[in-house]
């Protein structure tokens, strides 16, 4: 310790982040998966959130008075938001995701083009199936609803699959190494007409809710597909179903509305849906990401610099 | 007809062809499936072979006085070289899957390490699994076993997902844009100890039949990926059945040995292993690249000029 300060007391959620922060000067650590009180709570300057499960963060918190620091390790911070102590700083993940979400949001929409689903069913049955003309990622026009750090994850992976790439954001502006030009939220409703596959990838927030509503899904054309790696609530469920069921549309989301699905909800037997369990982060590849982060979180809070990912 | 010369008579699968073929001068085409005699046989001079059904070429082919040229829309042509009359050039379809093949080769290293097949399933019995940290594509370690037109397809498709790439050809020799060197075949077995995912795209000939063996396999790290695109015959299926049944190894294969893999072949249900049947090259995408090759063959033939993919 260069400066006589005190200790920084930094939670973690497991041992190997514990370990990976082992050689920092002036901070320790404490193990505290966030299920139950811990009875050093008081002390804990900056907590790092569990991933993996559930936690009541209002209540774990109780009697945080050091604490100055919220670190959650999803980029999505909607539902943590509300539970901030009062003068407590909250830092998302953003980044530690990109690259297992963008992989998944690719693979997904290869799998329903190219029909995994429907192979794993018949292979179950030892059918080989008859060859017909299946859809192909190649030549398709996909629109990507979102384009901040992940949006632009999932462009890069998308260039070389000779595809035609269309970027929408909240605001119009000039494009990048990816895409040409970024649209307005506004011309989502004229280029969805034009998108075989519509990747959603905005924030969940009053004004994205339900932003994929019955409307806008009935502008895609024929055949199109909609991969959801952002959030449920950002498309109407019950419009999706209704299209799919009909199979106008096809579908393929690691996120839903509800969440998680019940038994019995018809999105799970819908034809052309392909649902995974919100496993977008959840990866090896998020680990060592989610590490360095933390570690540069903590020593920015030690040496009295700009934390990272601040959102309140 | 500028020169004088006699039309050009050339036989396309289906009336798509014919269409697309219409405007060339001095061509005349005619539409064939080759599952029966054709009258005229007597008279083509290009054939092109559908690709979606098996066909007797031999018989097909019997009385075809005039022909000069056989079109295969594969890229593989193993089956169909001692079956092209003496004296004919037989041309393959090199270029025209590269674009669906290696998106399904991504997508089934995806599907594989996202564990899609077990959330189809699962989606069937409407449960929403547990979260757990799964692999990722992400930081993985990726050997390309092959490296010609459809190989260099994959590696610049996987470049963008923060992969480590390896690539091995028949010969080393200096790499390119996407590999920084092409290892020669005889490092395969040291190399494929360091390989997450190894993705298979050699062609099938003596020195690459059971190429991957039980040899090669056991040398794949725990947890390792086969992803298999090129033929079923490189891979030696009771090993693979072996590695992965203990649940040492994993695999994604659009082609198999034998192919079609019947019912009750144990490949079918064994744990880890994805079959998708032999639909790499059919898709969407490749009617427009293999009508866009056709075209440019006609044209050479009719010009006197060379041909391409000429393979024997």
């Amino acid at each position: 310790m260069s400066s006589g300060r005190a200790q920084l007391l930094v939670s973690v959620p497991d041992e190997e982040y514990a370990a990976q922060l082992a050689d920092l000067e002036g901070v320790d650590t404490l193990v505290w998966d966030m299920r139950e009180p811990h009875p050093r709570v008081g002390e804990i300057d900056l907590v790092v959130r569990p991933y993996l499960h559930p936690v009541d963060l209002a209540a774990a918190l109780d009697g945080a008075r050091s604490l100055q620091v919220v670190q959650i390790q999803s980029a999505g911070y909607e539902d943590v938001l509300p539970h901030v102590p009062a003068g407590v700083t909250l830092c998302n993940a953003a980044g530690v995701h990109d690259a297992s979400t963008a992989e998944l949001a690719v693979g997904l929409a290869i799998a329903s083009l190219r029909d995994l689903p429907q192979f794993v069913r018949s292979q179950d049955e030892h059918v080989w199936q008859d060859w017909s003309y299946r859809r192909s990622l190649a030549d398709s026009r996909v629109l990507l609803l979102g384009y901040g750090q992940i949006g632009r994850a999932i462009a890069s992976r998308l260039r070389p699959f000779e595809v035609s790439l269309t970027a929408i954001a909240s605001r119009p502006r000039p494009g990048d190494d990816l895409v040409g030009w970024i649209h307005g939220i506004e011309e989502l409703p004229d280029l969805v007409g034009q998108a075989d596959v519509l990747i959603v990838i905005v924030p969940l927030t009053p004004a994205t809710r339900r932003l994929v509503d019955a409307d806008l899904l009935a502008r895609m054309p024929d055949g199109a597909l909609v991969v959801n790696v952002a959030r449920g609530g950002i498309v109407d469920t019950d419009a999706l179903v209704a299209e799919c069921a009909s199979g106008r549309l096809q579908a393929a989301l690691d996120v839903t509305d509800p969440e998680p699905l019940p038994p019995g909800h018809p999105l799970w037997s819908t034809p052309g849906v392909i649902i995974t369990p919100h496993v977008g982060g959840a990866t090896r590849a998020m680990r060592p990401r989610s590490i360095d982060l933390v570690r540069r979180q903590v020593e920015a809070l030690r040496d009295g610099r700009q934390l990272a990912n601040v959102v309140s």
